[in-house]
């Protein structure tokens, strides 16, 4: 993901190629939300008038720098989770048996699809907690940076929840929807509400 | 843009250098929800069952194909036009007639550095509008793309208006002020509600 070129990427995803698609581009926002989060402890580290809030910008560094990373990572995986649900689906199904065992094979990729996407949920919310971090004792010249990173990270917490959503949608295991659903749920409401502040602190801030 | 590495890219971003910044990130996370747009319609064109639907796909393609490479221009003026508002801030000041061009030289840079954002606000709406058309006749298999679509433009269009606005809060000319955010306010008025429209209906088709 890394190596990769932007325009490449995004041929790729502009194409009916399967891979990469919205939960790849959901774990990229991420990235990028993270990635904005790190500028700003960058531009703020080692500036006298920032000297008290030197500590927490090293650690959030440290911090956007982890998470970026296992965005990029969780990208690669949606591909690789929705490659193994098409998979499963173009299992033969002639006999009773090879239903039975398509369909098991089917619905184990399908937890893994939801899965992968519920830890991009994860890994945007803790993107939004370092935005908020940051923003108190940040350099304030680019404190529209901050409240980028949290829209960044916003689309990336409701288009994996999206992707989350479709594949619980045909998941079967009754006690694994609805453990996933609350688990999502509890997740994007406090993130929500998170990036909600935050953003809202930005514009006070920028004075519109 | 195009050639550059999505690792390069937010090595970029994440570090202490001026460019590139949130402008860019916005304008980028435009260029993706353009892309999940041509996807949806690559994976509805030439399908017999989406028939009645193929010609605004292949119209919305070439759209959406478009304002994806308009989106990443915006990304490269953004850098170009915050290099100018640096410079412009580095001129002499050691005479009255120094102070004078340099005052009126920053004012310069700062109404292209508010209007390339501006820009960038006109085309994650026109994007939105883009995700609002494929919706009803799209493959809906892809119907989470669009919504991860729709989320992508609305962050490029909220982060590129926070870039509008910090800009606006340095440009003395209160008649382009005025005038700018009017524009600012009626562009993202319509395409906020719509992008929402958007979401809601993905959600409603997924089965939330």
């Amino acid at each position: 993901m890394n190596e990769e070129t932007i325009g490449g990427f995004l041929d790729g995803l502009a194409s009916s190629a399967p891979v990469p698609g919205g939960g790849g581009a959901a774990a990229l926002s991420a990235a990028l939300g993270a990635a904005l989060v790190a500028m700003v402890c960058n531009l703020t580290i080692g500036q006298e008038k920032y000297r008290a809030h030197e500590d927490t910008m090293a650690r959030v560094l440290v911090a956007a720098t982890e998470q970026r990373a296992l965005a990029l990572a969780l990208a690669a995986e949606d591909g690789a989770a929705y490659g193994a649900v098409r998979a499963a689906y173009g299992l033969p199904r002639a006999t009773d048996e090879e239903k039975r065992a398509r369909a098991a094979r089917i619905q184990e990729a399908l937890k893994v699809a939801a899965d992968v996407p519920l830890r991009t949920v994860a890994v945007a919310a803790r993107i939004v907690d370092l935005c908020a971090e940051v923003l108190p004792g940040g350099n304030p010249n680019v404190v529209s940076d901050v409240g980028v990173g949290a829209l960044s990270a916003r689309a990336a917490l409701d288009g994996a929840a999206l992707n989350v959503r479709i594949n619980l949608a045909l998941i079967k295991d009754e006690d694994y929807k609805t453990r996933t659903a609350a688990e999502l749920e509890r997740r994007l409401a406090a993130a929500r509400a998170q990036a909600g502040e935050v953003t809202r602190q930005v514009e006070e801030r920028i004075g519109r």
